[in-house]
């Protein structure tokens, strides 16, 4: 494996897990970049790096520059970045990598998976999605993925913006869910402790069969009932609808690929 | 532990796997019934059981008789019990122990788990939720449950119901959530698997950290650019609504909790 010199422009969720990974790996972290430069300071703390707030003072001698930041900041970013990388990469799902044309040597390192600050990844490595504009570049983005993780693909632009779609729905609003039945049950002081069996079977049972197949509970069964029963037991209009809402997709989804 | 002769009411996917788990266990099984003697047969076979049809007919020397069937049938199947059953339970997390009163003996038997027939449980025992109408039915069923698990709670009617609620959140809409990825990475032919780590991860993520403090994603950053970028790609009106209705609670809640 060849060191890398990174520097890291973001000290959020996926920046201090990347930069606490690649200096695990044996990289040097340059530098860390954040607006504000407390936040800069945190996680070069962690990571034996420099802290900046200034775009223009990154060292320019930064192997790979590795944009962490949230996607509509990306663009007021680069604009900031006024010399030539050796190579830039986002780390965005939803942003093509055009976005970042105007250099030379420029990719995507885009971690697939929910990271959040102050919680490790119990699950094994992160799955990267790697993408560049040349074959050369390609290869140091996909070696530095493989210093930090086993699971590294190859994506385009567009497969990678659908994948961050469906992820949306297969983590973000899932995690949701868990966020509305856990204050469901702290309305009435139940511990959210009871339900964790049950949300690592379900997200278990998918790793080997269709989540279409999978599908159990009143409206998969039609069962009116209860389904009118769960409706009055809610305690706001606003979680009523979402009831019905996707209960009413779970039958319609039934029904679409019961006649296929 | 005293071995129980046990008769089923059902052969769906709770009742399959408690038939399978308590003859494991070394109870005996002496009825599976089923309106379809097909059904009971089959599951009647991988027991060593009796099958029926005919509620009627069931083993009035059963210990425990177990009713497995949809919330909305139970009241239709307990009509036709003839006898007095030495202890009779059913298996619903919305009905109330109540449903059962005419029996002398009664209780509620509550497997807090997603069950599907063909798949295993692989994330441990299935946490068992018990209910009784006497301290003495309440230990037998304690006992029972214990036979095959090792999370076995006592639990009310009314904290099952909402449990069951909770759990329609977190595991059912969650599944569905999956079920909607699967459709729109199947639609770009990318294998579900890609996101088989994410939501594993995601599960795993809340059973150390609250989810409301999981929350990751486009709706809790209110990244509007990529929300709408989302909206735009999604096949279909009905996604769409979903997509915004959902992002659109992420963000209350995160604002509700961040007044807090």
């Amino acid at each position: 494996m060849k060191y890398q010199n990174i520097s890291i422009i973001g000290s959020g969720n996926v920046a201090t897990h990347l930069a606490l990974k690649l200096k695990n790996a044996g990289h040097k972290i340059l530098d860390i970049y954040s607006r504000k430069i407390i936040n800069a300071e945190k996680l070069a703390n962690k990571v034996a790096s420099n802290a900046i707030n200034d775009i223009s003072k990154i060292n320019t001698e930064s192997d790979i520059i590795l944009i962490c930041v949230s996607d509509k900041a990306i663009s007021e970013i680069t604009n900031q970045i006024n010399f030539e990388p050796k190579l830039i990469a986002h780390t965005a799902g939803s942003i093509s990598i055009k976005e970042l044309a105007r250099f030379n040597n420029h990719g995507v390192f885009y971690p697939f998976q929910t990271l959040t600050k102050n919680s490790e990844i119990t699950t094994g490595d992160i799955p990267f999605c790697i993408e560049a504009n040349s074959s050369e570049n390609e290869t140091t983005l996909l070696n530095l993925a493989k210093s930090i993780s086993d699971r590294v693909m190859l994506l385009a632009s567009d497969q990678r913006k659908t994948c961050h779609l469906a992820a949306v729905f297969a983590c973000n609003f899932t995690n949701h869910m868990y966020a509305i039945a856990e204050d469901i049950l702290q309305q009435h002081h139940i511990p959210f402790d009871i339900l964790k069996p049950l949300i690592l079977e379900t997200a278990q049972k998918v790793q080997n069969h269709s989540p279409l197949l999978s599908q159990t509970g009143p409206a998969s069964r039609n069962d009116v009932n209860v389904m009118k029963q769960h409706q009055s037991e809610l305690s706001s209009v606003h979680l009523e609808k979402m009831y019905s809402f996707v209960s009413e997709s779970i039958i319609e989804l039934k029904k679409r690929t019961d006649k296929q």
